[in-house]
């Protein structure tokens, strides 16, 4: 897989063409993923049928031809193997069940052992391998510390953060023993997806941009430099993740991640600026851009195109998630619209 | 008014120390404001009551001895106000029911008299300055074009805006019919405010940090910048506010405003330093800052105001609404120490 396009650009090295997918890729906007949720109860059990989580971690690559696949599952499947009970609700977000007041709440969460909590995720990891024959590299994730531990503290998605942040500034030490225990989890998470195929990983620290440069130096980044030192160690490319990072970048891109993604908040070319040659990007187009009209949205990725070529490396994708509204046949556009104008 | 601590670190003259208030300070954190509240029947029936938002105006500074008033209303009065239907229920955010489709819903939209339709504003402004009898400014606002456009076209409070950007991308001529529309309106209302009393002006885009660079330039900036000009040739100070602008504030800068307010995403100085001398800045404490212990929190405050030591102007704030969790006791704690941390 080393020479492939987006092994390549994650690593900085010449590639023929930008590659481009999409975070979310396998999701509610393909009718064919539609189709396959609802022979299922609920989405976790989608995550943890290998097989059924197979065939949609494909489906995007098959339709669109994206670059890479992403494995199909959800950033808070190591929580529950750690403990946290969790449910997804339909039509609403997830819900977390487990108060952290205390040392002795963290004492109590596991770290697991992902080959037998989460072999699921593994056996998927094995069968999406044999499924793609080389045919584009396949990318693990996993949620990063910080948001883990705001899902876990909140009890679900969060405006302000209040329960985080303030056990953070009230209870520091019990707020760096989670944080440490999460961190392990993560390691061990990523680590076993690489040995099981995968060949790159992406940390989503999705609403890290939540918190002020000095909080996250404080209380998230030592946490986030060990994941990427002891992931990286096995070999395969790390990519960063996060929204809302403007204020963050400089400091992300210290991490020695090999890419560091982005959203349309910040101009790809202030971005590459403050990486300075250290990480390759990831990024940027709003995920509403999809909703253009074809023209428009053909001049904004050949904007995006443009700034990303001043990069070390540039994985072209979107800011965030795609939208479960999307016009499938407009994610097809993007896809090709990215390969046919970067052609070297 | 000229004279007073607020009006002079606004127009960034010599101060005797460090102004502070805090966005939302008359609120629901406070008890003597959830009792007046318990006394109506709904949230916008406060906001039309004179007498009782006068009130609620006044108890901050009463009990926490801020630099500045402001008045006690909605962000979506005015939209309510051009024909908007708007409800605010139990315990959720507002709602609103109008469609946007054309432009001949927008064309059906009224550029409301304040005189007439929203009066009870204008009389509250006249009843808190005489209350305030001179003791510190008033401090009027209006949601700013984009913020209320995106209520509108959303119908309430949005995670990701598809339906307002949606608009904007592929029907250019509604939305700008709407944006001209909506900045007429908050014009109009803003100078009715001046003319009654106010004292200064805030201009709330508290969602604008979901647009990229781009699109803030092509589909928003004309209009804060008409805003702006209009309406500080009434001769009092403007104060431009949005959270997550840290990559928007070069060009917020431009708009020559008198203040720029800045959440707590970005380093203050960080702040300062894209600002150039062009305008004052307010902010920027984390709202959850309040939860801290004293001690930390003093040390925070001290950073911040070293940081807009170095401004053109400082005016000390909240990143964004304090919230209603906090403790009175840490309000006042935090306009005491700003008080005594800065003193020239």
């Amino acid at each position: 897989m080393g020479d492939h396009v987006f092994i390549r650009a994650c690593r900085g090295q010449e590639v023929p063409y930008t590659p481009v997918w999409m975070m979310r890729q396998a999701g509610r906007y393909l009718p064919e993923y539609v189709e396959i949720r609802r022979s299922v109860s609920g989405f976790l059990e989608l995550c943890k049928t290998p097989e059924l989580a197979t065939r949609v971690t494909i489906q995007p690559v098959e339709r669109l031809g994206v670059d890479a696949a992403i494995l199909f599952s959800d950033i808070l499947v190591p929580v529950e193997a750690m403990g946290v009970p969790l449910e997804f609700k339909e039509g609403e977000g997830p819900r977390l069940s487990y108060g952290v007041e205390s040392l002795k709440d963290v004492e109590a969460l596991k770290v697991p052992d992902p080959a037998t909590t989460m072999d699921f995720v593994l056996e998927t990891v094995r069968r999406v391998k044999e499924a793609l024959a080389g045919q584009v590299p396949l990318i693990g994730f996993s949620g990063a510390p910080f948001t883990l531990a705001s899902y876990i503290l909140e009890g679900g998605g969060s405006r302000n953060y209040l329960k985080t942040k303030t056990l953070m500034y009230r209870r520091p030490e019990v707020w760096h023993a989670l944080m440490e225990k999460l961190t392990d989890t993560v390691v061990t998470y990523l680590v076993a997806q690489v040995e099981a195929g995968a060949d790159a990983v992406q940390l989503f620290d999705s609403w890290v941009g939540a918190l002020s440069p000095v909080d996250f130096r404080e209380y998230v980044a030592p946490y986030t430099r060990r994941i990427v030192r002891v992931v990286k160690a096995t070999g395969v490319p790390f990519i960063l993740f996060g929204t809302d990072t403007a204020t963050l970048l400089d400091d992300l891109a210290s991490m020695e991640a090999d890419v560091v993604g982005v959203d349309w908040r910040i101009e790809l070319k202030d971005a590459v600026r403050v990486l300075q040659g250290r990480t390759s990007v990831q990024g940027n187009l709003d995920p509403c851009g999809l909703f253009m009209p074809k023209d428009a949205l053909e001049k904004r990725i050949k904007g995006i195109l443009e700034q990303g070529r001043q990069a070390r490396g540039h994985i072209f994708n979107l800011g965030h998630g795609i939208l479960p509204q999307t016009d499938p046949d407009m994610a097809k556009f993007l896809v090709d619209t990215v390969h046919r104008l970067s052609k070297r």
